[in-house]
């Protein structure tokens, strides 16, 4: 199918093909790629995890299929009716929207937000838009500060006249324009509290570049906040957690996608992505193994994973901070920098890896 | 001790107090409230969980005190630095700035974050300031939109003129002047979704209030902010939560306080806060009941220890929705509301419950 202009348009394609099956006399028939590990693969020319060529089909006169082709049909109900009103719904919104009893039956449509979830990731590839141009949201999360104007939702948004709060970050940044970027690169952080000190220390005006964080997971809409500065605006995207596991996952599933994301990997990965910090080098050079943190057993299993990952497993400079990591049996917090003074991240670490350049990849 | 002028000036005293001790040839000592259960009481005249007035000592000649004293001291000296460079720490930073060997010792002045965190409680009670006016900021996260506006950290921000995202609350909400409040009432949501739900309604403007949400816990940063537009501006305060036992646990911690911050009741607690909903009456009035989910072990004695609360157990309308939702064994969500249309919420279900003034007290 071609991907058509915009989302409401794809919606209409889509009811119009199977319309035209049913006038045909044909069994309305939904083709979507199969969404199993089986069928997820790095692409090393794209640096990034998507779907292979496998494709399933869900048929209407199939008792295996009929439910899931219902599920999708019904979301893409939803979804026109968002669309038209010009309204947003969360994941957990268009669960309830669309569970709801089969007329003479006693069977729901979805029972759990799982159904309705893969139903929209379904929507997702058969129509060539993300959900959250389909009108469904994320979660929202995070805040950014620096020299940007945007406009949204009828206002115009300066980033670096917001006090001490910053903007916060929509579920969807799809329909933000950008009226002024003046940065010559984007920190990304894992943890709000950085975000915070940062901030205080006018560090993006000093720095001339943006600040975002988020508190936790890594939004949607903020990896697509992240990627279209870099896409639109050429910015380079600085990546800085902990020295942990789970910090250099983060950095891995923003960088080279995730098998979750392995369909979206298109408008979800930063391949330009670069990890600042911290390493277990920073760590060395900065005199803070007293910080350490001893593994717990999940660290272990977790760190064993990663060194694994097909990207990481020929990468010298990932692999030496995996080693040090497992030699040390030991993690640690981004905040350790704070021992050394509490500003030492704003005024020393980060100008000094930047200026020197000293990110891995 | 009487209480000082300002926070700097705070520990300054309390520095003072402990240099005449020891010119007096006196062992120095420090006076701190009890701050175990033995020693929380329910005030029923404020309405608050407290403090009682059992005092233990720290003294510095004593091996059971020494460390905790020196603790405090020490989070004294990091604190009385930050008040002298206008920075913030979070709690994590203080962790590492104190968290070092005693000279010519093999000891760590602390060991675990919760250890510094107590000194941090120690110097709020010793003091009388709370932890954000020494300057150390708690987690941040959440947004806010409505006709406000606000002078903070030499911005000015116009919270109805900020796009699809809001402002983002910062940790600290201390240093905030308000300009401009426009609002006939606060409402207070658990859900970060639902706020985008009615932000895209435009609900605070059609309705003239401040909308406000969390992801998840309800940081200091938002209490705070709460409680000084409940002060400062007389405005009602209404929760908007889940019908779950933990939804209801949020209202009770923000109305009565909790355990934890009893020694922080005066600045923390809600006591003016009322709850919009839902409740149990409307799952039943708007039909929704398809949308229970069944209970959890952990729901059953959640819901239990909720309802013998002291200031919940003679309580009848709350002790209603306590036994219905015990004899549906069952909880709901905010958003089942969805399932009665996209913008029920906004349209209908918020706007009579208000005029109608259906709260819970």
């Amino acid at each position: 199918m071609a991907k058509s202009k915009n989302p409401k348009e794809a919606i209409e394609d889509l009811g119009k093909g199977i319309v035209k099956d049913i006038m045909k006399g044909k069994q309305p028939e939904l083709e979507v790629p199969v969404r199993s590990l089986s069928n997820v693969e790095f692409n090393k020319k794209s640096g990034t995890l998507e779907l292979g060529n496998k494709m399933s089909q869900r048929q209407f006169f199939n008792v295996a299929h009929a439910k899931k082709f219902l599920q999708t049909i019904e979301i893409a109900k939803v979804t026109k009716d968002l669309l038209a009103v010009g309204k947003h719904a969360s994941l957990r919104d268009v669960f309830y929207m669309v569970k709801r009893t089969i007329p003479n039956t006693k069977t729901d449509i979805v029972e759990e937000q799982t159904e309705s979830d893969k139903a929209i990731e379904d929507l997702e590839l058969l129509t060539e838009f993300s959900r959250e141009q389909l009108n469904i949201n994320a979660n929202k999360m995070g805040s950014v500060a620096g020299k940007v104007v945007v406009e949204d939702a009828g206002d115009t948004i300066d980033w670096s006249r917001l006090g001490s709060g910053g903007w916060s970050i929509p579920s969807n940044v799809e329909n933000i324009k950008f009226k002024k970027v003046d940065a010559d690169y984007v920190i990304y952080m894992e943890k709000a509290a950085v975000w915070e000190r940062l901030h205080e220390d006018k560090f993006w005006q000093k720095n001339n570049c943006i600040i975002m964080s988020s508190q936790g997971q890594t939004t949607r809409g903020i990896r697509r906040l992240l990627q279209r500065l870099s896409d639109e605006h050429k910015l380079p995207i600085y990546i800085l957690t902990d020295a942990d596991p789970y910090g250099y996952y983060i950095y891995s599933v923003l960088k080279f996608g995730s098998i979750n994301l392995a369909h979206m990997s298109q408008t979800m990965t930063l391949t330009n992505a670069r990890f600042l910090g911290i390493t277990m080098d920073d760590i060395e050079k900065y005199g803070l193994q007293k910080h350490f943190i001893k593994f717990k057993d999940v660290d272990v299993v977790r760190l064993k994973q990663i060194s694994e990952y097909e990207w990481f497993k020929n990468n010298k400079h990932w692999q030496r901070q995996f080693k040090m990591m497992k030699g040390y049996g030991a993690k640690a917090e981004i905040q350790a920098l704070s021992a050394r003074g509490i500003s030492f991240i704003s005024d020393k670490y980060l100008p000094e890896k930047i200026k020197n350049k000293d990110f891995l990849d």
